[in-house]
């Protein structure tokens, strides 16, 4: 049973295409909103205030939609060792001028900092993904912020350009590349500056970027832990296995039942290749005029995990701009520490 | 360098969207027909009669567009073991009216029988893979012979009902089930009646059956020899290392570069369950309306098989009719041989 | 400014694609829902069950998403000529295995006789458009009726099947067709059986069919008139040109500004044609992988229409089994009055 | 019956996307150059080089593939009136970094003037459509180029800067603009800088910009005129009917099939408009992540179109960049003479 009061961040996997027509995660925001509101006694607004709801679209091949509810109880408990942290912070609201610009980079990692501190994790190396979804505007929305002279007037465009500065300001308030680095003419040329625990989406159902810190404290207790790895390219399964060996699960080619019941969540950054190329031999997807790139990735990435970890129910958003290696991505995975 | 009198069959897949309007198939054929024609001095058309050209569209997601090539020199060796063997065989053309039917059912089961013949291959149990197209056609072929009653006007189910006869007419020449359960009313209904080694498709560029068997036959020599193994469903990665394991590659996540040029082609059937489920939690591929349920699936276990084998290039079909296990689908590895 | 109480139907058109997987029109009706709701004090629900919001999917092309609200006020008015009446009904709640059924046709009829009473409409011919949306459902929902014995387990055409019942209910219940030829058997088979005012849709967000009949009443006053006409085909402009001439609209290629300023709504029923061909050409629609049959002729069809009334929000809707002549369709028109 | 010999150019619509992924153009081009060599002895290189094959991928809605075939007969013939001519021009090799360069503008402004001269059309004013085709490129293409330094590594971006080069080529040959407008950095920029009379399109198929212009002259005789007319948005059927009009088609909703007879063949170019709204409503093309904008605005113009002539085999090819009027486009026909 889940107490409302205590949810603080829900972050799931919609029905939709995951790109700018994408409705399916405003309805699921709507729904849940008012599902909270009826039993808290809260306006749908001010639940959507204090609850970020980060959905991505797209649950292409074996994907199964889903989502993930993060609850927190007050507690006075003695800690043996760290324990799953969440903290939630949002921007102000960002304009379509805002998007993929040296503003919207600085207030996420303002928004990061805040994030962190209010989940009371200490250091950097304590943060194992960060979960931003900003807004994305229509043709419309696009031209009507005119004197803001948004950086591209294509709507999936847009999306990425502010993907990959959310991505930015992650790496920023974590240290992860020096602030020198972190500006808006590193966006989609230096690919070296990225945030290996950023996953950032966008949608048009938000106007802010909405900012969600997971990482492990000793100020918390429970009995999960979160751990993550970055991903080389679409093949790495080596990624998934780092991923899955720093939370103490044995080496195979596939969890089993049992193994995979500890699983409470995993979350896939990825990217078609920029290059058009993975381990040497071409693929499609950039080239494909009938089904987007981000829905061919979904569909294999998601696929190639959930082959590993034995589970369909995986968070993979597409759109890996700055966030893990060029051509590659990142994962995350929340499970139940072993006894 | 291949010598184009040697072609006996070509298996490849294409940039299309592997359905009915799928002109990439009919493309590359044409293409290498008439290259071949130029050197051989054969007509194009004779090519296409001597050599089975068969294409699958389609490579979404990781995949990536390739063809095998299979020649044969004619040599008299001394074999210690069993080697690589191809047989093809065609059947004669088929009208709207014949698709899923009896008709298709026997005449492939024969053209099997010849191919396998033809191939010097001695039992069943030495066939390995059984590659077929079949026809597709148009609304308008399809109400042009309103007389053959053809058992849809749905051109995409029409392929299906195609494929399921087709290897259904497999199973039939290779005695995986006994000649009662190969029958017309079994398509569609007794899904445990299915061939563990056929693949099959159906495109506009061909009117009759093509059929390419592949085995091992002590009257064939090379480096070369061909496993397969059962898919269970679109998650089974242990039915992949089973094929794996018969060739005598080690155990692993994925097979190293250096294992990985040991493949010389990889053959995958697979599907979307009928029931919207894999391993309890619910898909999506069937009530999309955007991406057809074969783009799915071809997208996911495409990416999955490549993880463990490290390799792209492999031939992924959707649609499993009667391929394998219902849900599932077969997987047929060719590798050089260890020494 | 709209009195929400007033409020007793809605219809329009929403940004998804209009097939099984289409959300938006549920989102749509959610958020019309909630927002009635807390104006009028009534529950989301208790609006639901008073109005119904009938939405179809998909604006291909041209079209411009938008909806109609139809209010009504009682008041006691002297009426020189007869006027737009509405009237709505709901049947019981249907399930998988109804759908397609004699069942759905006998509930829908009565249905629609309960909603012209309600209208006061005296005679079936001041019927003009009956505009019906019905359940859809996905492989999960029809699995789980297994005792219904669906007749499809495919969704789409389940939903097809549905409108085809729904519209021979329309035509029972007008009168347009005897009894005995609206029947199950007739579905899909004896397209001399259709409903010259009948629109009908399904999507996932209803259980039951709703039922808004308009037509023409002396009971009735106000500005507003309609008209329907058939469309023989998809390039059937003549027929688009018959119901502007029943409203007055004087003969033109397009209706100028001022006099498409007197237009309130326009409905559009359509389809490819089952042949594949048109005036003697043949199209591609039902053909196609990548596009779904009932996008591409709502694209050109409401394009068509939009071109000749000057205006690009109409409701188009796509599949019109039984529904104005086979691969044609109808269109209905409300226009304020000429003085 | 035609004379191979006597053909000189081929315009068409074939079944792809009419996006990069289509090779059903390249498949045609392939088909007919085969054809073509086996009855004139020509090899299928040499029929390229001669005859320009133009075809347009996207039939989309109402519309139906088709080519139309440009035959030339030397005779000596005297001439009450000007008649259909048609001359033909190539341009160099283009590689990807020449795309939407100055390069491009120039050299297709020479290869109109080329192909005007040999067509013996006297005046601008009687050239009344360019057809171009030039060179599309995947990602692995335009990265290969990477000294060329393309303007875009999005290859669909890439099309629509060479379609807006070509188009300024032609106006610059034509005088429809003063060289000062037809310069690179008026692509995407200067709407008002467009050609009237220019169609561009762009396929993988061909590695220079093909050039077809069709006008009327004194030094040609036969049966046909040609006349072009500018779209000003989607919805134009005053510019369809100028067009008709100057050819002497009397008025009317729709031609009637006596009328329609005398049609050989209707070029559209169309494009959705840039700022999302038509006549004052928005559509919603540009936001759409399943179809290409592309191919919308193909479906609805060409229904439009297809409803005013009474003929669906109309070549519409989407992407107007300074082609016509912006958020328009350009019709051209030809017909038979009246008596």
């Amino acid at each position: 049973m889940v107490d409302p009061d205590e949810i603080v961040a829900v972050i799931g996997k919609t029905h939709g295409n995951g790109l700018v027509n994408d409705y399916t995660r405003g309805f699921l925001t709507q729904s849940l909103a008012f599902l909270i509101s009826g039993v808290t006694g809260e306006t749908p607004d001010a639940v959507k205030r204090r609850i970020p709801f980060i959905f991505s679209g797209g649950v292409e091949g074996v994907l199964s939609p889903h989502y993930s509810v993060f609850t927190v109880t007050e507690s006075i408990t003695e800690n043996a060792e760290k324990a799953l942290a969440v903290g939630v912070a949002f921007t102000p609201e960002l304009a379509p001028g805002d998007i993929g610009r040296q503003r919207q980079i600085d207030l996420t990692a303002e928004a990061v900092t805040h994030a962190m501190q209010s989940a009371n994790i200490q250091s950097s190396a304590d943060v194992h993904f960060v979960q931003i979804k900003g807004p994305a505007f229509t043709v419309s929305d696009i031209l009507a912020d005119a004197d803001g002279k948004p950086t591209s007037d294509n709507p999936g465009k847009l999306m990425g350009l502010g993907r990959a500065a959310s991505a930015l300001g992650v790496a920023k308030a974590l240290g992860e590349i020096p602030a020198s680095r972190a500006v808006e003419a590193a966006i989609g040329k230096d690919f070296g500056a990225f945030s290996s625990v950023a996953s950032c989406s966008a949608g048009v159902e938000v106007r802010g970027n909405e900012v969600i810190v997971l990482g492990m404290s000793s100020q918390w207790s429970g009995p999960l832990a979160i751990e993550h790895a970055a991903l080389k390219d679409a093949l790495d399964t080596a990624g998934v296995r780092n991923a899955l060996s720093a939370l103490g699960f044995p080496e195979a080619l596939q969890l089993s039942n049992e193994q995979a019941s500890r699983l409470r969540a995993v979350f896939v950054k990825c990217e078609a290749s920029r290059d058009g190329i993975i381990r040497g031999k071409s693929h499609t997807m950039l080239n494909d005029g009938d089904i987007d790139q981000q829905r061919h990735i979904r569909a294999a990435v998601g696929a190639i995990v959930a082959s590993v970890v034995n589970d369909t129910a995986i968070f993979v958003s597409g759109g890996a701009e700055h966030q893990g290696p060029d051509g590659g991505g990142m994962i995350a995975i929340i499970a139940e520490r072993t006894a």
